[in-house]
């Protein structure tokens, strides 16, 4: 079978590009495992994942631009992960491109994916963004909608899209709502909720990081482990699974900025560490004001979909994971 | 000041664009009511409306033209009322259309609004559609929405969108949820809630009347005068009043089919009255069953909206606004 993820040379595109191949398979048109014979990876540069393997193509260009998407997803795709977006604080400092790139980059996968003989898997990257302003704790499966960024207007209208396009039968729709993401490797990127990786992940690098909230600032974390078996989750289920509504929020457990700085303390064993500098700044800390502290997904959990136990467990997974490669990158 | 309809030959624009021309003001840029120097009424026909009243400027063109409608919202645009879109049935058997004129189309009245010098207010129809599938009767402000058709997704989307360059600044948004408007006058158009109108109005002009749902179907009802009222207030509120969420759910009673029928019947008085044709249909049925049964807006009730008392108040009003040239239009 032939999959495609778009952002594949991003963070999360990256860790389900090494673990498709890894894996070898996913469900199929035959509703069974089936080997993946060709794995594309789409992102605006070209994703280093799986070099030399034979099954990779990797593809440079821009999501927002529908004949290129066209090309990408061939009449022999039969599952695709739409990852590529502009990240929150992107999309917020830049407004026409953030709902070029994220609403009408996913209409032409939508477009694309209609186009194909037999409607593909697609699972889509949402975000608990799509929730806003006075809000729950946790947020759950019962909470309205009322996002407070452009990002979260996106993906919550990108959800709109996927749901319609499933109803019709144009293609098999997945939209998962993930919470923080944490920890992430690589540099800071300009999403507001950056600080909830950088804090961990610099100290253990031996480098100092600015955390532009308060200490009591909570996000609903996951795992990036534990995000790559939501995806596969995602897709191996049959659509029936699911039923008609194709959101779904995965659950984040509440961790504050402090208990952050306090797990990547706890786990540094005798690694010299870097500080946390704690200067907070009122446009991220109004935007993280505005987000979830915690989510849970009931719908998620009746699934399948698992959460990490504590910040402890997601720091030694990080340790565990990525650690390394973060300081052989950066050094 | 200078104010737009779009959907000015609609049936809803129509008696707006009249209700406008009596009234005469609106509250305007200094925040107080202020005279209405030009009404421009935009649809893909000429609206008939205020014919010879100076103050009016009829329109013809689609709104899914970009440079038209940059055209049409000109930099003297004080207001704009956007109602124009494909109806519901329509929206369903043309995939493309639909997500063309309702999506794209309010995407460009977003964006001419944005290019203006000062923030216009905008008054947009959204609908009860944005609700579907497992309901609670009624949906309140705290339902979430996860809309069944694509019109319902459609005008989700367009609220997503107005709440985002509102809180941008790029406009002063408010997006109203309608109910179903009943009774509408002229001929079934493809909503598949024209019955909820056709079953109270062809009887009482003498006129058989197909009804394609049960008897026992309950739509959440709103009367055409109590709509206008509706679009004047939430015109005229400050924003703050309305704060960062710029949707309205709007009440509407719950009325089945079957009491619009006995209603019609109650009031006809000496008319000789045609028959309803209980004919149920199973596509529509299945529409109609996705939706409200009733709608309960605290919000908009504290902000002073009100709704009709009974659906016998409605009939009373459809006889009194409208049967006579109903009667003469089709005659």
């Amino acid at each position: 079978m032939k999959v495609v993820i778009t952002g594949g040379a991003g963070f999360l595109g990256k860790k389900l590009a090494q673990r498709l191949l890894d894996r070898g398979t996913l469900v199929g048109p035959s509703g069974k495992q089936e080997k993946i014979d060709e794995l594309v990876l789409f992102d605006v540069v070209q994703s280093p994942v799986g070099k030399g393997d034979a099954r990779v193509s990797p593809i440079a260009g821009d999501i927002a631009d529908r004949a290129q998407v066209n090309l990408l997803i061939g009449n022999d795709t039969d599952s695709v992960f739409h990852l590529a977006g502009i990240v929150s604080a992107g999309a917020e400092a830049d407004f026409d491109l953030g709902w070029r790139v994220n609403l009408d980059g996913t209409r032409h996968v939508l477009e694309a994916c209609r186009a194909l003989p037999r409607p593909a898997r697609l699972v889509f990257t949402s975000s608990i963004a799509v929730y806003g302003g006075e809000l729950p704790n946790p947020v759950t499966d019962a909470t309205i909608l009322t996002p407070r960024t452009s990002y979260g207007a996106q993906k919550t209208a990108c959800e709109l899209l996927i749901n319609d396009y499933t109803r019709k039968g144009y293609l098999d729709g997945r939209a998962l709502r993930l919470p923080t993401i944490t920890v992430r490797t690589g540099k800071p990127n300009k999403a507001a909720s950056t600080w909830a990786s950088s804090i961990i992940r610099e100290p253990l690098s031996g480098i100092d990081a600015v955390c532009p909230v308060r200490p009591d600032s909570s996000m609903a974390c996951l795992s990036p482990r534990r995000t790559i078996d939501a995806f596969i989750r995602a897709h191996d289920l049959p659509g029936e699974a699911l039923g008609a509504y194709r959101s779904l929020l995965l659950s984040g457990i509440a961790v504050t900025a402090a208990e952050m700085e306090a797990a990547m303390q706890r786990h540094a064993g005798n690694r010299k560490t870097g500080k946390v500098l704690w200067q907070a700044e009122a446009p991220t800390q109004a935007i993280v004001d505005g987000w979830p502290k915690a989510s849970r997904g009931s719908r998620a959990d009746a699934l399948g979909f698992t959460v990490d136990a504590s910040i402890d467990e997601i720091v030694q997974a990080f340790i565990a994971d990525d650690l390394d490669e973060q300081i052989r990158g950066l050094g």
